[in-house]
């Protein structure tokens, strides 16, 4: 399509031709055998993704609706946010919108987490619940998420919420292994799906907690997914075209192979550094803290980024982003996730090349 | 495709190709002026056929999820729930669920709501909310929302919900005119949209409950949604694809004209009641309560539902509704919501023909 502008943002992605075929598949009833077979054929699918033999939840909803409703299912004391970012700063706002108690454990935007401060914060006592992204989109820092969850694992009665929105698929992530209690992430990063799916996985001991909790809705509610999933149903009508995508993305993903998978997301993100490097730009994540979805290149050279930008799209039908809320203009971020390739990552750079000579 | 199953029943209903490939449109950034293009193109056209001024919000969910926030958002007393069916009555548990008081104003299934008894309840004082679905789904009974509004209205500070799940887009019903406080659809029913899109309205008067109500969350709070719409925009990450088949279904919406439409599905039921009558059967709405988006049909003459059901699958590729809940067996459904058209309701009603004589 000739109006088509590609999308090099870090969520939503580029979805693809064979996945919108996937989408137009015959509707069906979500009560029906139909849904339940599609189900199950998603399900085992998301379980191995996960690391998990839990049950892994499809919610018709983006993944913040998970956010807020994990926190409504098992906060009763108190929740020790983890902030460094756009996203994980809100998760304060949102739980204390939520009639609960919350702190923020709160880092300069580009830090990452330092899992000694966790530990010294739940000595106190006073949490039963952290909340942690995995690799924070807006600053893209990937967070220490082994380290966390050993720390948040020395308290019982302590559970771990980690936000994998824009980090699943493209590392490996094993809830059992690490003992994560929620892990949840959204359809539009990089499984490369049109956003409106949230999917999340649950604990035992996240079970238990949402089992003495009142006021936790019904939408959202853990033991309503639960019992509905034992059906292999959703509580409420699902997205089903979506789920319809996801079945095509899982084909598309087991047939790469899950190792594949990431060694692909891993160079690809070498190939965007070393544009940055090789183009003078900085990162705006410290060294052995950046993420390996997307590259947000610090400004330090001061260019226009909204007319890189503007260039890019106009010139090169490709949509790059200008940076998140306060660290608009001051770094630029460049996503490889989803389905992108070496060759859709070089012809980026080269439009990146392209556009900067026309500053 | 060979293997299609049309859907006859009462949502999801067919998605028409067209639509299909409308979704498949390019996938754009929800923070970008593309998005901004799309939600005003679709949302003056939602305004002018739920008949308002007041914004309209698009909410990445099925409706059980607006409720839910509905509930959230408004109730500060009591919420009386008008229950005549397995929708309606959910209501009651799930207001409960959030933590509100709710009570039950209970009719037995198929039997309408009748507004005096509202009017009783209502000069009590305990209410704040009543909870009311204009077409009862699961009975097939269109309750007298007029009647209701008027009722509702003589109390200043009390608030009419009103779920249309299945009758929007089906017959005119005016938000402003009626003093309606929150209206609100889903997308899979006479929209023809695959599920996932919530639709919903809030008048000032319910702005105004909202922003003294605390907890009412993030994901579906209204002033959230409002503060966003000013804006073009959603407060979370939208469904961007289902979007993109609201305004294809919009265009060919007002390509028919509503008032063409509502004649059409009118005349689609009365071609569905003819035939019920013809073949001995009896409606399990009352006269002048019979929904105009779909027919519960009254087992009266014993037929073996299930297997009906099962004819009509494997001989026809035709899939009609069982009945819902504890009316399972004891009614059958029969949706012409959607895109309906005289020729595959005459499809239907000859495979219903054909089914039956070999039971």
């Amino acid at each position: 399509m000739s109006d088509h502008i590609r999308l090099h943002i870090p969520g939503p992605v580029e979805v693809s031709a064979g996945t919108y075929e996937a989408m137009a598949a015959p509707m069906i009833g979500h009560r029906s055998k139909d849904f339940v077979a599609l189900h199950n054929d998603v399900h085992p699918r998301l379980q191995k993704m996960m690391g998990t033999t839990q049950p892994v939840f499809l919610s018709t909803s983006s993944a913040w609706g998970v956010m807020e409703g994990t926190i409504r299912n098992l906060v009763a004391k108190k929740a020790l946010c983890c902030c460094s970012g756009a996203f994980s700063d809100k998760w304060v706002d949102v739980a204390r919108r939520c009639g609960k108690d919350a702190e923020a454990l709160q880092y300069e935007w580009g830090t990452p987490i330092n899992p000694a401060d966790i530990d010294t914060k739940l000595a106190t006592g006073e949490f039963d619940v952290v909340t942690f992204i995995h690799n924070e989109t807006s600053t893209g820092v990937l967070n220490p998420l082994e380290e966390v969850a050993a720390v948040v694992n020395k308290y019982d009665d302590v559970l771990l919420v980690t936000d994998t929105v824009s980090s699943f698929s493209v590392i490996p992530i094993e809830f059992d292994q690490l003992g994560v209690d929620v892990l949840l992430t959204g359809s539009q990063k990089a499984l490369a799906l049109p956003p409106g799916l949230g999917i999340f996985a649950v604990s035992e001991a996240a079970f238990d907690r949402a089992a003495t909790i009142k006021d936790r809705g019904y939408y959202f509610d853990f033991h309503e997914f639960k019992k509905n999933q034992e059906k292999s149903m959703t509580p409420s009508t699902p997205c089903i075209s979506t789920i319809y995508g996801l079945r095509h993305q899982l084909d598309v993903i087991f047939e790469e192979g899950l190792e594949n998978r990431y060694a692909r997301h891993e160079k690809l993100n070498n190939l965007v550094a070393e544009w940055v490097v090789a183009n003078g730009f900085e990162f705006f994540a410290p060294e052995g803290f950046r993420s390996k979805s997307l590259t947000a290149v610090k400004n330090n050279k001061g260019i226009d980024v909204a007319k890189l930008g503007q260039i890019m799209r106009e010139d090169h039908k490709k949509q790059v982003d200008g940076g998140y809320g306060k660290i608009k203009g001051k770094t630029f971020r460049l996503s490889n996730m989803g389905n992108e390739t070496e060759e859709s990552i070089a012809g980026l750079l080269a439009a990146l090349d392209d556009s900067l000579a026309k500053l």
